[in-house]
């Protein structure tokens, strides 16, 4: 069939708007026709050629919502009208990975996922002359049809909006996931959120979920506090307008230390200070940020010796097809917000403006709706 | 009262074994008679002078048992008699650290401890001429009288012999409850410990007691493998044999990672070596070492984001007063050996000759009996 889709062409290139060819969905494959898909940070990471394990040309996008419009042979768990969540984080259910209860990281299909091909080694994209254009993270959700493999899709109820819980397939989950699954927050706990974007908005709410009684934000830029108040924040520090080191200031604001800091920058000297501002004894730091290829995190041991916990986190170590549809009950319900996180929607044609707004940082999430 | 003692002069300097003064116990402290003390490594950083916190002249030694000779006023939980294991992680039950079932790092004396005082902010040793000597650790084990708090003395069971039990005041302890305290290994997990010295001796003995699988030690010195078999390695590399990098040979060798390493070199660099040769999505790794002061350790956060958790531990995540009795019946009943690292006794006048054992690696431990 012939699809619209918004192609990677290159690095540092704008994406094409245009008409390409995808073959219909093999064994255990899922042919979705896609409602809506946010624009993400790691979107804009391949496509400006930083990410060393980027591949073109791709159809990128991975935080999209849809619908099944058929099904590959082999598929058992999905029919044509189910609505759904594709998963660049899949979940076998039984590979080593999945039956281990520490971990989300499935590795069943992570070797040609990285390719940018479907599990049996191949592509369903090409252009209309014939040539292949890659996958990208197993979801390729810049296109108004996809073919994603039935373990990479979380079926979700069927009243929820696309265009708003399309960011549970990324954003939302991973930083609640962050508190939730790899932090563990307790109810009481002290913590900080470095970077106050769409994922820092996630984890105070995560945070505001799981009760904790003091959540800093620290963020250089002043206009995020408001929209960071919203989402559950209760103090906010603005490095910039701190005398002397951030570190002691944020010991002191908590009480110690937080007992749980997050890093949602990227920056790895913003990942030290997270880990030097948790509480001795027992405070945890989760990296969730993607730092620049080659960059590393260090600290003296003596912070881990005396009792810190340095973490990090993927999809916010959440298992999407269990995962995904409990969140999706959580926007439903009112329990977490997101409506105000999408602050920008666009046809797909416009697609490259949504980068834009992204590099500009007017919007926190645009999504393109189809 | 006077007693005898080996007093650290000076940084770099020998031990002088001579007869100094020791006041009784006050308020909360208690009189006990060392009976025999190891030598650690700890005593020898701060006696070269490479601990910054170090403090001159003072009573080292950290790793004593005896008996309870006068209690202080207000002494409630020990009595004239009782045999006791000096702790220089206190275990007070009251302080905001002791209340938290996440560490072990009770606070309640730690500012006067640092300096080498009593909790009322006096030393009770000094010389015959009066002039104060240091405690050091709130153990000063380097003397066959000494003050101790009475928060830091675990009571053990009176058949249990001095000269092999003082070993539980730190490296048994420490080596097994890294172990069992801050990794918390499962049955049938596979570990890597890096340095087999007396630390890492007790971490394979941690190991087989907690059920592991495969036990794998890590040692530039073959002379290293019949010992740490004895304690349970059931697999030695030296990484001099090792062609090209060590980590893809050792994640090879435990099948993906290991699910808990285990660093007692206290070289920052094969810190990283033990992270990183932990399993993806869980493995977990546990700095015991003491790294150089200024040494820092440093990875990717590619390896945290992807599952691996970085993690310290100080004298084995233990509550000395709780668990050094059990660990002292572990002992006397035959699930964990002591003797065989026990290899060289001495008088306290021959203390420096301990000393030189350990610098030139003759000694696994040794003790001096009084
Ligand atoms: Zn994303
Ligand atoms: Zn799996
Ligand atoms: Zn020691
Ligand atoms: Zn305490």
């Amino acid at each position: 069939m012939e699809v619209r889709a918004a192609v990677a062409v290159g690095a540092g290139k704008p994406l094409e708007v245009t008409t390409v060819r995808l073959e219909g969905p093999r064994a255990f494959e899922v042919l979705v026709e896609i409602k809506a898909t946010g624009i993400c940070h790691t979107d804009e990471f391949t496509l400006s050629g930083a990410d060393p394990e980027g591949l073109f040309p791709a159809i990128l996008g991975h935080e999209g919502a849809g619908v099944v419009v058929e099904v590959g042979p082999g598929v058992t768990t999905l029919k044509p009208g189910d609505h759904v969540i594709p998963l660049y984080t899949p979940e076998c259910r039984t590979c080593e990975y999945c039956l281990n209860p520490k971990t989300n990281l499935c590795q069943s299909i992570r070797a040609t996922q990285g390719q940018g091909l479907m599990p049996d080694g191949s592509s369903r994209f090409s252009t209309l002359d014939g040539e292949p254009i890659l996958h990208y993270m197993g979801t390729s959700t810049f296109s108004n049809y996809t073919v994603v493999p039935e373990i990479a899709l979380a079926k979700i109820r069927p009243d929820a909006p696309f265009d708003k819980v399309c960011y549970i397939g990324c954003g939302v989950t991973t930083g609640i996931g962050a508190v939730i699954n790899t932090a563990k927050v307790e109810i009481g706990s002290r913590a900080i959120v470095f970077g106050l974007g769409g994922i820092g908005l996630n984890v105070l709410q995560g945070l505001r979920l799981a009760g904790a009684d003091q959540i800093v934000g620290v963020d250089l830029n002043p206009e995020k506090k408001e929209m960071a108040e919203r989402f559950g924040m209760t103090d906010f520090v603005n490095p910039s307008e701190v005398d002397g080191d951030l570190v002691p200031y944020l010991v002191n604001l908590t009480k110690g230390g937080a007992d749980y800091t997050f890093d949602a920058t990227g920056n790895v000297n913003v990942m030290r200070t997270a880990l030097e501002s948790a509480h001795k004894g027992w405070g945890e730091s989760i990296i969730i940020g993607v730092a620049p290829a080659g960059a590393e995190i260090s600290t003296r041991p003596f912070q881990l010796v005396t009792g810190r916990v340095w973490k990090g986190t993927a999809f916010g170590g959440a298992r999407g097809r269990t995962d995904v549809p409990k969140i999706v009950d959580w926007y439903m319900d009112g329990k977490i917000e997101i409506d105000p996180m999408i602050t920008h929607t666009m046809p797909l044609e416009d697609i490259n403006k949504g980068f834009d707004l992204m590099h500009s940082g007017e919007s926190i999430r645009s999504v393109v709706v189809y």
